[in-house]
């Protein structure tokens, strides 16, 4: 059986700590912090348990900035900043031996259905019994943002790959010789959506990384060990029916503000600002 | 001689306290927090010494989200949240017997003009030997959320006005009965745009409210102080060649930014991703 009862949201990176804190409106119209959306996107997907990576220290401060959401959090520390791969593995005693849905905390969702991109994630993964990741097809010139994979189409069913490889930020000719799917525009890629359903597997496979890294080997990444999982076992790609908006970017906050003010409740009073701004100058 | 060297930025606000640290690009498109672009506005307008008037353990965190200002910053605490007239009188020792300029911590501007706002308003204390309170035509309906003037407009000057009284956040009822000013269009009245330069007759007065109110008296307002002003000296208002942006309000923080990106250097990558978006949905 295949059942989706726990996720891990990561928030240890350098740039990441203050990104949760920050504070939109939602598409409700009201307002949340970054990490409280992200919160409500995993429990959409019926999430009962959540595990939040953070820095040392920084605890008190996701915990209020979590809000009502706060009791369903437990808080793991990654004590130094070894990568994104090792603060995931953090949350691997809490995983257990359970499939988990795995969101990074400085993106924001926006769904083009009544479905939210979790939601739809978790169905797809119960329903093809795997590790699904989301994907994007993301212009060459973004590569440089994103991990990016290489696999072909599942006949039969649009929108999935098999994943063949996974590639962090490939330069556009590694990505050129490595990771060109058949069917997408040219010039796109499927680069990471920045949320997954994984296995334990990858936890394992985490772990041996680490195992064997040297005190001087660079960070732990999480794309060699996702390549690894599509070795060993049916992992598939899914492009879903909504966007994601880096909020760790240049104008990333502003430009998920809009998109979450463009489709949510308060549409009309946004483009009334925005013909407004445009005919103030 | 009338020459500005202090100003007095108030950040002691129960809804204050977030949004100094909140993040922005800027109009030169770097990454700045809304105090650093609040503290560069009164610096561009020849400032020397600010005083930021923060809540009890504050401190560290506006110190931090100042930057390399932070050198040019006292701080002064408001140790009870006792209205928005004590917390600038706290600042009364720190002003001496000189005109300062005084802003706001939860207001973005954006100028029209080569010349910064506060610098706008600067050079109009600085010509006219006075206060001076910058305003903006503003409709009825966001009365509310303003202190508005009644006055008359200075005969061969325009954009000038001879303040008469200041009434905070009246009702549309008693703005029609007390601050109707000539030549405005209908249902517009002269709102306080969060920028002044004030003279310290306004910490003789505002040491006064706060001698006589009784412990259950309500918070001590700056818009009495001001109303008194004008009974006591000339006393003048100033629409700049310029707009707020009160980032308190819902879409607040959103629609300065928007502002910012589309006056400021990123105004063709900004309005491109705005199709985008509009093209996405």
């Amino acid at each position: 059986m295949f059942r989706i009862r726990k996720a891990v949201i990561t928030a240890a990176g350098p740039h990441q700590e203050r990104l949760p804190l920050q504070r939109f409106v939602d598409l409700d119209g009201s307002e949340k912090t970054a990490l409280q959306i992200v919160v409500e996107e995993v429990l959409s997907a019926g999430v009962e348990e959540i595990c939040l990576v953070v820095r040392n220290g920084s605890h008190e401060a996701y915990r209020e900035a979590a809000g009502e959401h706060a009791r369903s959090l437990v808080f793991v520390e990654q004590s130094e900043p070894r990568g994104y791969g090792e603060a995931l593995h953090r949350a691997a005693k809490f995983v257990g031996d359970e499939p988990f849905v795995h969101l990074v905390s400085d993106h924001l969702y926006v769904s083009r259905q009544a479905q939210r991109c979790a939601e739809q994630l978790v169905r797809a993964a119960c329903d093809e019994q795997c590790a699904v990741s989301a994907v994007q097809p993301t212009r060459e010139s973004m590569l440089q943002y994103y991990g990016a994979i290489g696999g072909s189409p599942v006949t039969g069913k649009p929108g999935y790959y098999q994943v063949e490889s996974v590639l962090e930020k490939p330069t556009p000719t590694t990505a050129e010789q490595h990771l060109i799917v058949p069917g997408l525009r040219a010039g796109h890629y499927l680069c990471l959506f920045g949320m997954h359903v994984l296995t334990p597997a990858v936890m394992d496979l985490l772990g041996q990384m680490i195992a064997a890294a040297r005190s001087d080997s660079g960070p732990i990444m999480l794309s060699p060990a996702l390549a690894q999982v599509a070795q060993r076992e049916r992992y598939l790609a899914l492009e879903l029916d909504g966007a994601r908006y880096n909020i760790g970017v240049k104008y990333g906050m502003f430009t998920a503000q809009m998109a979450l003010a463009l489709n949510g409740c308060d549409r009309e009073e946004i483009l009334t600002r925005l013909v407004e701004l445009l005919c103030a100058r």
